[in-house]
């Protein structure tokens, strides 16, 4: 049985162009999302690291992968992953 | 298929006339937009750094543009974006 | 087509009497005005800094000024300005 | 017209006796009043600093102040004063 | 017209024994008590410094306090007392 | 009339063996519990520093210390107890 | 009786690949399981630092280290288990 992936938290870099507006844009209209939050952490001369969200019922990594590299962006490391029925976040613990 | 822009958040600079009040009520009155929160980081002799948030259900990045630089301000930055179907924030991981 | 202002948060200075009790009261039977909160951040011996929030659903500016100046008050900076069909907060992002 | 005060907030000096105790009951039963939140901020030998909370729909300052008063103690500052038809607290800026 | 107690907040110091879970269960036991919560502080020796947080619709202090002292107890200072129809906590404001 | 004890917070110190799972599986077993939570604060070479918190509707201290010690466990001190007709957090107060 | 395990948070260390949606993944597809949120603590060259947060109704440990270990990883310690009839969350109390 496959598991559905219900988030996905990338740390990413990009080059300004296209902006984070087209990149949503695109993530946005992939099956299985339902919405995509780019945050910028930083701003370089030239490229911009971007932290992209993206929630839904069921994401496709590589697809995702895609649309980033089709624009011209690397994904730097998965930050978060979340699978199953909904989506939890991590729970505090003591060792936090 | 195009996605939906359901928050913008921009990082700007305007002088100080007109005021954020004029700003806000121009940006407000855009199709697809909800709603326009302008808040003031830093305030110098002639100019304020607005950090400006809109979220609506179709934002057109262009149109809000054209208001702020009608109005003398400039985007410095897009700090965030969020597309699909509903407004998300970005999920805090271990690494932020 | 005009907006609709729905909060404001003013940075003002006023002199210690009329005290806030009288200001709230006023500024809360404007037109367009639901609730008033007026905190104090400084007092110093003849003036107090007073962070003024105003919420409701078609606030007037000019009319606020008047009040507050009528009771020898000064609008020092205008910190944020929320229009449209709701109130909404900044979003948080990872540039704050 | 004449405004609601919704809350007051009160810093206060008051001697140990007659308690906090005395002291939220007599203010819960002033006509406007809701609720009555006394927090001790410091105790000192024989005095205590009081912050006094207090929210209902038609709050009469005046009458607050009598019964401080009456039992010994004295507003040093209201700091917070919110009127309307509703409670809002103080709005988040970036300039706090 | 006598207000109603809603909410108490001490600040004790007890012996070891009897622990706090007898101490619990005797004061949810009185008249008016809807339910209390004993938090330690420190733990000295012989001696536990114990913040004790009672809520109800009717809290008489008097009865608290003796079993407070019945079990070998003080109290230390009244840190909080909330009165009135409801329990609210203490406003925070741009002083604290 | 007997309180019923709603919520215990436990500092406690334990073998590695038998680990948390068994710990909380059988906890949670005993009559009047509805949930255990044990989180780790600190890991030694040969014990754990384990902080349990339990909620229920009618919780036993002694056959939960039972169950602990017979797990080779000890209790080092009762941080928190909630005791009456529901749970309540302690209140924050400013002397906090 | 055998309690039920509803939340589990595990500090585990694992290869880069497979990476953390396959494990996600597999492990969302285990019985009694609702969720699963694998977040990145750390990365190094080759292995990354991963807590993994599971809930569902009746989790089950050796399942779920079987998983982690035939994808190459281990569980370094077990941070948290909740048992019982719910999830809860560990009670924030004075000595944390």
């Amino acid at each position: 049985m496959v598991g559905k992936i219900r988030r996905l938290v990338l740390d990413t870099l990009k080059p300004m162009e296209p902006n984070i507006i087209e990149m949503a844009n695109s993530l946005s209209t992939l099956s299985g999302v339902s919405a995509v939050n780019i945050s910028i952490a930083e701003i370089d001369l030239k490229v911009e690291n971007a932290k992209i969200t993206i929630e839904g019922d069921d994401l496709n990594y590589n697809e995702v992968k895609d649309i980033i590299e089709d624009m011209g962006g690397s994904i730097h490391s998965i930050d978060e992953v979340v699978a199953g029925k909904m989506i939890i976040d991590d729970a505090a613990t003591l060792q936090d």
